[in-house]
């Protein structure tokens, strides 16, 4: 008892007894997950004000050998912010302010719980754009999307979360504050501790600042949807649109049928399919330029010779903002169906693109192996190698959910690829580094997590194997 | 004796006795520096023929505590590559294969002595583009490129040599080899090792194979020279250019007055100067597209648009490929003008966008308070906020280039900047690094130093202060 009202004293010091929650006054939404279960509850929430109040948690975790798990907006679907049993859940939602927008310098530092969404209006509102888009940008903070590396629609030609981070402040485990908000594109100054803390999940430090490179607002949209007879087809009208659309094509999400199906039959009472299904796949695509009517033209005369050379055998463009929005709902609209599909298991693996449709044949028999009347469904993010497959199984129990995750990581494990593309590893998906890293590779992440948190108090339940 | 003869007799054994040199049979490449003066000898050059060999080595160093220095092709210039006075020269020349290429999913696999300009050939052979490139193309390797994360002309569109890497094996300090050789794009499972490794100049392993991430060839190339009043100017036209040009703006380079007066003048035998010196700024830009004629016609509209609002006060757009040539020519032909200035010493450091002209002017002032006849050459990928800075003060003395470094680099920390932006840091600037990196920053690099090798063997006198 002594110890724990030391403890709590020592976090009151650290940010002010108001900053410090808990047994019943923590909120559910600290210790609650994706489906809005409620989790164990921490031992504290402790929510600091600036980048000094976190060293000095962290000192007060180090001292007391607590566990810290650091929270954004809770959105990440790997529960790799699930709130520490007994520990302190370190919540940054009250660090939230826009620093500087420096648009010579196309620059923009922000606090680590920063929304997205509000970084993202903030950039348009002077003419900028921040690349990243995700569902969850009405909720998911810069840190978090820092910490996870996040990845979304447009990766294709912005690339991830790092490729849009120039420099990050962080508060290692020992309270030290690590300081490289440059606004710097290039430095070749020494190792890259940048690249390392983006994507740790919270387990090398906490990100407590950032600047972000801003890139000139793109001032025309197209976007289209085809039907494909092949997923040769895909990958040539992925290399074509590449090459034509020169440096302005911003997204290639591919649908199997499996998928297209189901959504537009879920869905098929709020709006209707684009296009017939009964194809293969189907792509959606977009690009983004900055001369609205050439675009226009130029987007149809290339989608026109896609069309008279096969490489497509159906498609509808956008002609409006409100069309763009429908032919999204496709990809994204995914509540009603997957609901109907439930109970099923999500995966978000990645493979080379030449062996993509191979692998999902491959993932599919080994599953069907054990499950013979399992369902799928089967999209992603093609112009990266990222594909989403969904499995279901009429059972929801570990022992299903352990039996398809083996079949399914074994195959990404047979095709070279990643267990993660973009959502990270968490708990969800610890148990199962190993098929995706080689044990040479796990034991130094592991040296250096040894070596940046010799006592293991930073999300220490997560990433690696228990 | 007999420790050098078993450690002899062990690299004989490691990779054949006819692949292992010492004495007088160590040609003068490999400890010859950029200038071509001859450094110390090493005590052995040893050229494995693959991976294993590699690791074979590394386990020998080790165990005789023996210091090991990389060598691709010798083209570095802050000495990072230097052979260790009685240590190994490990030259990877004999590693050049071209191993795979995937169109589909747009990669190349190669061994890390690939030369850069034959990867390059055989990507544009298959209608594809490595988008890295630099003056040493045709010496420089792969494996240098990605252990010194090199830059260039193109980074404005395509990133640095890190954003074209995949995938990399490398070899670690005890032999362990470490293999990452996917084709993923996307791939957030576990630390991100490869960016670790990415630029650590062989201080942390050995790179040893790669996957390289292709791009579709651009088909249309469109190349101009302007001449600008201020540099706000500058900024302004840059950011113009990027929304305008719509993803397809590769480079942006953007010489001073003293620079531009220097190279038209010292090579006017050679060429005549494409516009008249005179103005304060002069801006190299290229643009890459996919619709040759179409390109070339908004390329001659936009640069309209930008003389006409008073943005540059004189353009000249290339109508050939010899245009191009000559208008790179004045960015890129250096050798004689630099005679003509010699001694002096050559910076590259970078800053953010919004103050690059006050950090000019201010370390300027700085040297010349030290060297009042101090003469400067400044130029740079301005959209990369990448500064190289050429100060001759007519003497070449240790105690001056010391002088001048600290006004140099003092004025970069003063600016928030990077001392090092594409060279890295080797032996030239590494007791400098104190100017770019914080304490908590660099005994974080030695912390991690310290457990991938703590025998110090990998590159053991570069990067870090002795």
């Amino acid at each position: 008892m002594n110890v724990a009202n030391d403890l709590h004293a020592a976090l009151n010091d650290a940010v002010g007894p108001d900053q410090v929650f808990t047994g019943a006054a923590i909120d559910l939404r600290y210790h609650t997950d994706l489906r809005g279960q409620p989790l164990p509850r921490p031992g504290f929430v402790v929510r600091p004000g600036n980048t000094e109040q976190v060293a000095a948690v962290l000192k007060v975790a180090q001292r007391f050998r607590t566990p810290v798990t650091t929270q954004g907006g809770r959105t990440g679907v790997v529960g790799g912010a699930d709130a520490p049993p007994r520990g302190i859940a370190l919540s940054l939602e009250r660090m939230n302010r826009i620093l500087e927008v420096d648009p010579a310098s196309m620059t923009m530092t922000v606090e680590a719980g920063c929304i997205l969404q509000s970084v993202q209006d903030r950039a348009e509102a002077q003419g900028m754009i921040l690349p990243l888009d995700l569902g969850a940008r009405g909720t998911a903070t810069i840190g978090g999307n820092i910490a996870t590396n996040a990845g979304g629609v447009r990766v294709l030609r912005w690339g991830m979360m790092r490729d849009m981070v120039l420099g990050v402040e962080a508060v290692l485990a020992d309270g030290t504050i690590l300081s490289g908000l440059h606004k710097t594109i290039k430095d070749n100054a020494g190792y890259d501790l940048k690249h390392l803390l983006i994507g740790s999940e919270g387990t090398l430090g906490v990100i407590t600042r950032a600047v972000l490179r801003l890139r000139p607002a793109p001032t025309s949209t197209q976007t289209a949807l085809l039907a494909l007879s092949s997923f040769d087809h895909a990958v040539t009208l992925l290399r074509r649109l590449e090459g034509d659309m020169a440096g302005t094509l911003s997204s290639f999400e591919v649908m199997w049928d499996d998928f297209y199906t189901l959504i537009t039959t879920a869905n098929a009472d709020k709006r209707p399919a684009p296009l017939p299904s009964g194809a293969p796949f189907y792509a959606l695509v977009e690009a983004m330029g900055a001369e609205p009517e050439r675009d226009a033209a130029r987007f149809e005369d290339v989608l026109a010779g896609v069309l008279s050379d096969g490489l497509a055998s159906d498609a509808v463009i956008a002609q409006s903002g409100a069309d763009r929005d429908r032919l999204w709902a496709v990809r994204e609209d995914l509540n009603e169906p997957m609901g109907r599909m439930w109970p099923l298991f999500a995966f978000d693996v990645s493979v080379a693109v030449s062996e993509m449709e191979a692998f999902v044949i491959a993932a599919k028999a080994h599953v069907r192996a054990r499950f013979p009347d399992a369902e799928f469904v089967t999209y992603g993010h093609i112009g990266d190698g990222n594909l989403h497959l969904m499995v279901g199984t009429g059972k929801a129990d570990g022992d299903t959910h352990h039996a398809v995750d083996t079949a399914v990581f074994e195959t990404v494990q047979r095709f070279n690829g990643s267990i993660s593309a973009e959502h990270g590893i968490g708990t969800a998906k610890r148990d199962y580094i190993g098929y995706t890293r080689t044990p040479a590779e796990l034991a130094l992440m592991k040296a250096i997590k040894g070596v940046m948190d010799p006592a293991h108090i930073l999300n220490p339940d997560k990433m690696f194997p228990a």
